[in-house]
């Protein structure tokens, strides 16, 4: 077969060596729970925190800005669900007196042109036929092949809520209908996908609010981000997805239940009654690799222990809540757990290639780190 | 530093060497769009066909069950959405007589424990706050730190559209209940990111309809993944992103656009007055490296000549819609491109590391096959 020649790098790009590099050592290096206190996660966390530098430094913008997405599509998604939420948020405070009311009228307005990508034109239609906005398209010139700003303003109306596809001269003349008494203001987005690494971009010269950005057309890696002129502040965004706040059955439990159990029996024999675990319920087929536990003491709440062990890392419970505090686990407490028990509780979980040598060294330092913690009281 | 042991396998695991091998070897050799036609795309087609059979082959269910999500996160959104989604279609429905009324009175109802991941909890909170579910959150029992089942039956209102976090248990005594008279069927759900790898998971055995996988809870990529039961057919799924359906300013586009410029100045040579720029518009500053062409003749419609070429691989149009067989580019159309000359159109789009060899090549091959089209005829 003779060589062939790829022309198709508008539908995607090869990634850079470097690239690869990047992702990989990230496999290797940093893999753990950017929300984890501990150095695997800081490593995580100050990758991600250098890389949105990066993403912000290419569009012009500031890292706060730059929300990572799985892809272009959700970036899209975001910023139309945005568009509907602000408007009836605004006509929700309309209606107590609390903003003006003018544009609340019917459904929120979308401006959108006739060639836009499906992860646009799609959303667009659905929020149309669920009845949640009205949508116009505009139609670009057939002798420029480019949506003309009188067209587009031409569009607006009083309850319009976001033009996409906005150019610098759009954005400016849609920002000066946003001054011209109290309005509804017009959100701006542009789609800078094929843009990117082609051509240059620059959110503040382009005035827009929302900006998308695709990994996968410039030889990055296969992400997207969305950036966004002040997040929450300058500019709304209101999230579509919930959770945890952070952007093989290869073989079964047996080894894993084995080095819990003599995890447990060695913390036993150190803390003799001192000990609770608090996942130890009757009939209960708790995971086999967790052991959630307390060492009772007024001065070993869990995140104190954790932080004087010299060589455990654990939590104290789901890494997605590390910024919320030291508060005891309301999970714990749901169970039944009293706050004080609830308070000292560590939550152990162990892995395939945890070893029973690893368990005698973290009970060593356990054991140390609780006398330290009670000799200083 | 003392080498510190990490037991906070819950909280993440690291990836496993033959993972990251799989992860870097498809972004060196299967960097092409899926949607694509090509090679280049039918490699990473096949790789994602493989993974879907090996994740179904995880949990019991079929590779059709398995919806490749950006995360956890996005897979518990995705079916409460679903569950809010089915309520409102399947009570649309009965107003218009199309089927039973049963519980579609006021909002669709949610049964949740109170010891849900946030990427439940929080998006029923923010359902209920938005006033779109009623939440109804069953303490789990003090002394089995497990939802009893009578808890959960007792919290079923006709208006119940989804029970989350079923046990084999519960999910019987719920599908008896979906089975006496006429009623809004409850779904059921489990979240099996913390099970899956641990504990054996079987989907058909629990008898729930959708399941959450989570790869880094498990050594393995940083994606998730939706068991649905049959999606679309025997279990409802309603999607929340729409797009493509498809689940740095390095340096600026000089290169690529005396590229570009090259490949036009030979594709007039060969083609003479044959050929049309489908993307030169007076002003218009379109993408440095894309260069949309028809070569006119009867027989020359762009699909024909991609698949004819031996060398040159390109596409008619955007990758997601390669499903949408060989009509002419609406995007083309809508710019005043004539239907004739737009069911010819090739985009070939260069990248930073194509050459003018490469250019020439092409266009002896695009050369040849309009040649060899034309003698066919």
């Amino acid at each position: 077969m003779p060589h062939r020649i790829y022309m198709d790098y508008n539908a995607t790009t090869p990634p850079e060596p470097e690239v690869i590099k990047a992702v990989t050592e990230a496999l290797q290096e940093a893999w753990g729970n950017p929300s984890s206190n501990y150095i695997a996660g800081a490593k995580a966390k100050a990758i991600i925190n250098h890389s949105r530098e990066n993403v912000a430094r290419m569009v012009g913008g500031k890292a706060e800005d730059i929300i990572f997405t799985s892809g272009g599509t959700e970036a899209n998604n975001l910023v139309l669900h945005t568009a509907v939420e602000h408007f009836r948020k605004n006509c929700r405070a309309a209606e107590q007196g609390e903003a003006h009311s003018n544009g609340c009228t019917g459904l929120p307005h979308i401006i959108i042109s006739n060639v836009e990508h499906d992860s646009v034109r799609l959303v667009a239609e659905h929020l149309q036929r669920d009845g949640k906005a009205d949508v116009t398209s505009v139609p670009v010139s057939k002798t420029t092949a480019r949506v003309e700003v009188e067209d587009v303003i031409a569009a607006v109306r009083p309850n319009t809520s976001i033009m996409v596809r906005g150019d610098r001269e759009i954005c400016q003349r849609i920002k000066s209908l946003n001054k011209q008494h109290e309005r509804l203001r017009i959100l701006l987005h542009t789609d800078a996908a094929q843009a990117l690494g082609k051509i240059r971009v620059d959110a503040c010269e382009l005035g827009v609010d929302y900006l998308t950005i695709v990994g996968h057309k410039f030889y990055a890696p296969r992400i997207g981000a969305l950036y966004v002129n002040g997040p929450g502040t300058r500019t709304p965004l209101y999230p579509m997805l919930f959770g945890g706040g952070q952007e093989r059955n290869f073989r079964p439990g047996y080894h894993m239940r084995s080095t819990k159990l003599y995890l447990e029996e060695r913390l036993r024999a150190v803390f003799k009654d001192r000990i609770r675990f608090n996942s130890h319920y009757p009939g209960s087929d708790n995971l086999p690799n967790t052991c959630n536990v307390s060492i009772l003491g007024p001065t070993l709440q869990g995140w104190r222990v954790l932080s004087n062990c010299r060589r455990l890392l654990a939590s104290v419970g789901a890494a997605c809540h590390s910024g919320s505090g030291n508060r005891p686990s309301h999970i714990l407490l749901s169970c039944g757990v009293p706050s004080e028990v609830a308070a000292n509780a560590l939550r152990l979980s162990v892995g395939r290639g945890t070893t029973k040598e690893d368990v005698d060294i973290v009970v060593e330092d356990l054991r140390e780190t609780v006398q330290l913690l009670e000799e200083m009281n």
